[in-house]
């Protein structure tokens, strides 16, 4: 695999420049050439069910979707446009800060594949996915 | 298929009770045997490239998701978990309110499925998706 | 949306060219600008439980797959690579033909959006389902 | 996560007593607690395009299906219903035999979802994917 070629400060520059990655609180805590890890800070208006007090699946897929594009963006230079995804939620996330580890399945020339996976505070999996990104458009400015 | 249970004004007071679909200012503005029609309040904290000002893909989930979901609860009468979904981005939304039109694919016992699309306001087509929903919970209650 | 290029009997042509496509019998019965219907042939190696004798998930997504294909082809002229895709089943399928109806959503430049709708003979829903095409090699030969 | 309760022999069992995986030639080669290991043995009618003879993507989604299944059965005892499955392709298959990894992503009571991998005889990455499978069916049978 492509070695990192943006450094965890520049990604977090990056993604707290994104006024709603900002909203969502999104802490960048580790990054190697495997795998990127992100803190989600919960906040009142990310609830669902006003009752149980879930966290929206929305903020989950949001997660999902932003922290596999950032381990495409360690490796290729810049995050880039999501062409689709898919996200299986697997417990309900109670009220609390979540933390998210993106993967690349594998880097192409025009689209790639990466995943990620979301744990809540007790370390509980609650939801994981996978989204094809367009590369291309990172490799055309390089 | 199954006539509606749940009104327009009875679905858009859960919405509304949620706080996330609150937040991203969900009205539902149609509601027939066969589709919801809902409008998505653009705010600036949904912004994800900040020179471009497109809309975060996020929140386009998030309202495939919240829209599928609410034109299940017409049916069945409350809002279900969402088992798991797919959301394909077709063209970047730039700044203003969305349009999501959501149709029941089908509707099952245990697991039922529902599609959604988002339009921008020039009614070019954003993003379209579909997700799988826990339809035994909603049954169990009646 | 873009007029069709290919016709019915060249895209016949191409679909029996196919090997596997072949095998599942399937016959282009219709095409329009908007739809494609085939027929799948049933046959016993396609069945799954041996006892129900439903037919296997996997012909399902083939089908799947190269009807919403076959749907693009019409729109730019060669069946082109699937990036990915997704399958929801609804009914288990028994012994018999099967047909199957793809449209586009989206034909964009690089990667494009179609669905296709599974029925039995009764015509009750079997499955559905999306895939992104990458249309930009069928740009590039035109 | 709960322990194999089916071995490698009963699996091996259903799945060429099932038609369509018999015709695939399926092979468990290995099953461990954490993943299930399948030969595809490879023949001509799997061919998509005559001239590359590449190995048509509704194998290689019928195989992700499969192997992801009974991964899920080792565990529950049978093989179940899928509910979903998203398939990624990577690489064009070149003629020759796969090898299929199946993982579980998490096992639910009703739904539960398991992940597969294929590889080439050149342990060159082809296809990935993803699955949500009815669990429920089996517990009760239990």
């Amino acid at each position: 695999m492509a070695e990192n070629i943006a450094t965890l400060e520049i990604l977090q520059e990056r993604m707290s420049a994104n006024p709603f990655n900002h909203w969502m609180g999104m802490q960048i805590t580790a990054l190697t050439e495997n795998e990127i890890t992100v803190k989600i800070t919960w906040r009142e208006e990310m609830i669902s069910n006003p009752e149980a007090k879930y966290t929206h699946g929305g903020i989950l897929g949001a997660t999902i979707d932003t922290v596999a594009d950032f381990m495409i963006a360690a490796k290729v230079g810049i995050p880039v446009p999501t062409v689709d995804m898919r996200v299986d939620f697997h417990s309900a996330a109670r009220p609390g800060d979540l933390t998210c580890v993106g993967k690349i399945v594998r880097l192409g020339r025009t689209n790639s594949v990466a995943e990620a996976v979301i744990y809540d505070v007790d370390e509980r999996l609650i939801a994981s996915g996978r989204g094809t990104y367009f590369t291309a458009i990172a490799h055309n400015q390089a």
